[in-house]
């Protein structure tokens, strides 16, 4: 594509620069800006620069918050002695909204997957290792994506708990192999929690 | 969909305001730029904020342009006398691939929509009349979509040329190059059947 003006250009090329938007999407996109008010796009470009610079994660789980201690973590009636490890703020929310889930969240920030160059020490691990180490944690829940990385990334923790006592328990599998997290309906999220296995039972079926 | 945090919340909703991107993929782009260095989302920003606040349009065609007259304008080996109306700078752009128009363009900003509340003053159709009001012109080409909205402006600005001496033509419409004849709509089908052109003709441009 040639650009009559390089302020287009770049700002399309800059567009483009995320996941799933191409360069002729990326134009739309800015088209549509131009046409639109001029405070639309002052908007949109501070609401992401103030993300970025003031962006916040909770100390004790690691989730996207405003304030040291996310809402979850620092309400009294959560169960401190149940852990549902998740990959991002997205599975948060999602088993948020089935209702089914009164313990606290562990948000590791991904998954292990060598070929994106994401290893275990990407990833917080070792706080949650060091939560089961206190002995105040009688549960831990694996609730990763079902994919190879996910299941690679469940078996990394395990591993790593396998001193404690500690029970671990994975999410039911009611959700499709190789499906994300975040697209699943509600009833077969909030069962998959409610009839989760321990984590010996789910490598028996794989 | 309930956040954490009132600045992932707020930059979602900003990147869900674009045309076909919900809240979810919204939600989806937020998280991959803040798994990115700091530095491309500060990119982003000032790309937008500076094209919006610095952009610039052509005097004389409308095109986005970071000179006060554009390239093309601007370039003694185009013909003034032919103008190919268009909507906007993806028709430029298209038409300019194909090196088959050496004329001028004249860049509307978009197309007559009532119910979008667009009317001809929202466009620039004035600057077009004074064009050819000028008798410099011999040859207005309409290259806008076949919607109802592009037949609509198409006929507007025709009315408005009426008085003056000048040769409107309107891009042909038919089947495309490459496609199967069974698969084309009936009205595409019977306009290139009313419209059809001599053979000798359709082996010039191939």
């Amino acid at each position: 594509m040639e650009f009559s003006s390089k302020l287009l250009e770049n700002a399309v090329y800059e567009i483009s620069q995320l996941p799933g938007i191409g360069k002729r999407t990326a134009l739309r996109l800015v088209l549509h800006l131009l046409r639109q008010p001029k405070e639309q796009t002052e908007r949109l470009s501070f609401a992401l620069q103030n993300l970025r610079s003031e962006i916040k994660f909770c100390r004790n789980c690691h989730n996207i918050s405003d304030t040291e201690l996310c809402e979850i973590c620092a309400n009294p009636k959560r169960e401190e002695s149940t852990i549902c490890v998740v990959e991002d703020i997205r599975d948060v929310m999602a088993i948020e909204n089935t209702n089914q889930f009164k313990g606290m969240y562990h948000v590791l920030g991904g998954k292990i997957s060598p070929i994106d160059g994401i290893g275990p020490h990407n990833l917080n691990i070792d706080s949650l290792v060091e939560k089961v180490r206190s002995g105040k944690v009688k549960e831990i829940i694996f609730a990763l994506s079902s994919t190879m990385e996910g299941d690679t990334t469940n078996f990394y923790i395990f591993k790593q708990l396998e001193p404690y006592e500690v029970i671990t328990s994975t999410i039911a599998r009611g959700i499709s192999v190789g499906d994300e997290l975040e697209f699943a309906d509600e009833v077969t999220l909030g069962r998959s929690i409610l009839n989760r296995i321990p984590f010996e039972n789910s490598l028996k079926n794989s």
